[in-house]
């Protein structure tokens, strides 16, 4: 049933899915990377260019999802491959969600150019963005290269990312108090501000997938013990 | 190689899984619930229940994805189950993080206890959840019951919840200019408006889903007309 030439085509497809993913990743980097411009140098230009290319990543993990389906009807799926695979489609829709919040990023920024937003807040948040962005090519690079241990290192990075989401917060509810009239523009702020963090919570997801992916196992697992693998396939025929 | 031992087999987990999903459903309608009951009536002891309770929605989703790979194990995927079983993560997943948006706005509420929000506000809020909480509560029926019409009732109520987000965020600025010592109580609320805001879209992607999983199209699709399927399976062999 499962013949060399069904294994060889398996591996292609498989190839085949990597690069997507690498794709994916790479616009939404940059999709990434061209929203925190936007916010810091009052670019609407740039903001229209990221919400218009959204479909663009909306499409790739499409594409993932059709990738996947192909690669478990080459045969009947075995553990190993099934949790590259279902890892894939997890990859995809993390990245799609952080391109998402990239999108919400940039029309927010074509907002802000109407108000005055504090320039000492605006500046916060590129910095908690450049955290973020770094993370996320970061985490890219692990993937591309089964790199674990890379992959670790931005897992670890989640908790500093929180610390300066949660100070930077704290900063804007003080310009806010301090002068009312900049409160529309902060709270733009602050949900630009959440936006990151949550794409920051993703990239952390990604790299716990990318640990999974390879050994089967997560980062919290490995750190909690004993607890079960993400896919167990006891009983499966 | 497909004896009717398999294909009742499957049968048997189809079952099991829809089984699984719906009690996800059920405890995140209460999750959801009793969130919403914390912030109105200032209930920090319902707060605490539905942050211990999260991990039990995790654990579901977490069931979930095992009996998906033990669905997929027994067979050959083939395209009408495939779509079943994949839209089945794609729902749990979906509920999954309704709950967490209910996790999320318990916690505020309990941060909102220490504050004096505009009751207004908080009554403002009440009124968003309940109906995000009714759209829920319908869509967890239409999975049920393979309703394919009462899913398209849902997925219509979307605009309509944008709506009311909307004039609440727009409400909530107003009452931060007007009393800048209300800031901090307001700038939970509004997290907390979103945070049901996005509840509600994950309410309309799985009425989506429910289309989808039963007929193999969206409503989004059947709309836009021509848009390939989700899970196209050309070439899958």
């Amino acid at each position: 049933m499962a013949s060399d030439h069904i294994l060889k085509r398996f591996d292609q497809e498989l190839e085949r899915l990597n690069a997507t993913i690498n794709e994916m990743g790479g616009l939404t980097e940059s999709q990434f990377a061209k929203a925190l411009a936007a916010v810091r140098e009052r670019d609407t230009q740039a903001a229209d260019e990221v919400i218009a290319d959204d479909p663009k990543v909306d499409a790739l993990d499409q594409a993932v999802q059709e990738q996947t389906v192909k690669l478990l009807a080459l045969r009947q799926p075995m553990a190993n491959d099934l949790r590259v695979v279902l890892s894939s489609i997890k990859i995809a829709a993390a990245l799609e969600r952080i391109a998402d919040y990239a999108k919400n990023t940039a029309k927010r920024s074509i907002v802000l150019t109407h108000g005055a937003p504090p320039a000492a807040a605006v500046a916060g948040i590129d910095r908690l963005g450049r955290l973020v962005r770094a993370a996320l090519k970061d985490v890219l690079d692990a993937f591309a290269n089964d790199d674990v241990d890379k992959a670790r290192d931005v897992w670890n990075r989640d908790e500093e990312i929180d610390q300066v989401y949660t100070g930077l917060f704290r900063e804007l509810l003080t310009y806010m108090m301090e002068d009312p009239s900049t409160i529309t523009a902060c709270t733009h702020l602050l949900f630009m501000a959440k936006n990151i963090e949550r794409a920051g919570d993703h990239v952390t997801n990604i790299a716990e997938l990318v640990s999974f992916r390879s050994t089967g196992q997560s980062f919290a697992e490995a750190r909690r013990k004993g607890s079960g693998a993400l896919y167990s396939t006891d009983g499966a025929s």
